[in-house]
């Protein structure tokens, strides 16, 4: 059944269109009041997660009520060290916090990992199956995993952090034991991207939100190898690869072989496409800050960019929106690329 | 009188030396034990902040302890807000917090500014007196501010950030309000850049430790004007700018007319040198995780930085040390390049 919609669709595979799509991330979230009643009459977010029916309904929010191209199963990054036996549970305010934390080799080998642990997260693939359903084809669904090096930071951490040194600290100091990590995220996250597939995704993304912690030594040792992997093995639907502040290894990222890569706000367009062409599909980059602007400038700064990177190009923020974004701000953005041509 | 050991000033001079100097960022603080001690004894940060002795105490340990070529005087960015009529306190493991906080163009009408508000940092140029009297000019004595943008985020935000988005939030919907808050910020610290070089300063290294947070459009219209103009002013002594995080404004950074520049571990050494020669002293730039390994890998990535920079290079890291380094991999990293030769 072909999709009604499918600019992202087409962009991806490198087709012709007459404007660029739009979806941001985070969009199902915090900036609707749809999502936040449904959200305060739970015990938790990670209710919210875990119940197909509500997170396929704050799912379809923002396509029904935003008009975004695309919509992205609501879920979260860390259900993947959850499934391999890391729970984790989110503090309001605070941030993810994980009970028990990967402090040695032995905890590694005591993880359970691969398609046996991703079959455990069967809420998601019913959370997919239902948004297909209810979706009806109007736009093109994305499913999302966290990268391999993201999800290692947070497991080593057991929570955010401005440096990420415990995590970092274990690349310097015990890389076989962090290899070890890689490879079972890897893994798992393979399986649990064709498992999401499998229940109806369209696209995949792969978000390595703590890339820019790294340097470049390090991200082309602990990550690019295993992200690679990840786009070989994910042929059934295109890959949009997003590796947040690794300006670094631009290069790499262009040729790991994902279908699209994300680009954040630090990255200029027009010296993107002067430095690496015109031919790389990507996606972003406007600062989310710039939704906090009246509706005037937002549009201005919306069209400057989509000239900037002038074809090849998914518009999306440079990182999610903040949950404390006016709606306003959101809806000029997104009227605005909606009304553009090329 | 001259100054004993003057690595660090020939190589912001340009003139050649027989190795590259160290100092570290943060060197005076939690990785000494004798730091802790004075530490534990007293109420808090602020009261190590504003007791002279103490803070030239805590001052000198790094230079009779660790052995590196330079002092930083122990002092905080927010002292600059503290004078401007905005007081800090600092909580523990949380870090800073404002209990007023930048809201409208009032607010920032209300602050005093200029060198009548630097004069009230008395305990600071107290502090830098005392240091240099101890220090018998065995080595340069590096003073510091925050820079204009990092001030400004932290007067808005009231904290430390992930995002900076209600500071972001006032670049782009109240362009003058900022510009205004960023002239007296600008006034005062080049005021208290001055009394503190009146002092006894030999070097100032400006922190703009936010830089990486804006994009490049917001850093040249927010940022570099009035970085310009600060190192415009200071001709008494060499500056050193560290912009955390702006590899989009390194041209502009190395034009920006400060002797040397520092730089994040996300810059390559080699590749820096390739791309904007050999002639700016630069000063960086290793992880600071690396110093979590042993002391035989800290040699080969310290050796292959320096290799790296091959020339005008001060040593340090690319960020702070972080407060729980073990010694070890700290002194490996000043033996290292204390043993080096060009």
């Amino acid at each position: 059944m072909s999709i009604q919609n499918d600019l992202l669709l087409r962009v991806l595979n490198n087709e012709p269109v007459e404007r660029p799509p739009i979806w941001l991330m985070r969009q199902a979230g915090r900036i609707l009041p749809e999502y936040r009643a449904i959200r305060s009459s739970l015990s938790g977010f990670i209710e919210l997660v875990t119940t197909p029916h509500l997170a396929a309904e704050v799912t379809l929010q923002p396509v029904d009520i935003l008009g975004v191209d695309a919509a992205i199963i609501f879920s979260d990054i860390l259900v993947i060290p959850e499934c391999m036996g890391l729970p984790y549970e989110l503090v309001e305010k605070k941030g993810p916090r994980f009970l028990d934390t990967i402090k040695s080799n032995d905890d590694v080998k005591k993880l359970g990992f691969g398609r046996s642990a991703a079959e455990e997260l069967d809420y998601v693939y019913n959370a997919v199956d239902l948004t297909k359903k209810a979706l009806d084809n109007r736009v093109p669904l994305i499913g999302f995993a966290g990268a391999p090096w993201t999800l290692l930071a947070y497991m080593v951490e057991g929570q955010g952090s401005k440096t990420f040194s415990k995590a970092k600290a274990l690349l310097y100091k015990d890389p076989n034991t962090a290899h070890e990590l890689l490879e079972k995220l890897t893994e798992t996250i393979i399986a649990y991207l064709k498992l999401k597939i499998k229940a109806g995704v369209d696209v995949v993304q792969v978000f390595d939100s703590w890339a820019g912690m790294l340097s470049k030594p390090l991200y082309d040792t602990f990550c690019m190898p295993y992200l690679k992997r990840i786009v070989d093995e994910i042929k059934e639907v295109p890959t949009i690869l997003f590796s947040k502040g690794a300006y670094f290894s631009m290069p790499e990222l262009i040729h790991a072989g994902s279908n699209a890569i994300g680009l954040d706000w630090t990255i200029e367009p027009q010296s993107f496409r002067d430095t690496f062409g015109y031919e790389k599909v990507v996606q972003g980059n406007l600062d989310p800050c710039v939704l906090y602007s009246d509706p005037t400038e937002v549009r201005t700064h919306a069209q400057n960019m989509i000239k900037g990177f002038e074809k090849n190009h998914i518009v999306n923020l440079g990182h999610g929106v903040y949950p404390d974004t006016p709606l306003d701000g959101v809806k000029a953005f997104i009227n605005t690329v909606k009304s553009y041509q090329y």
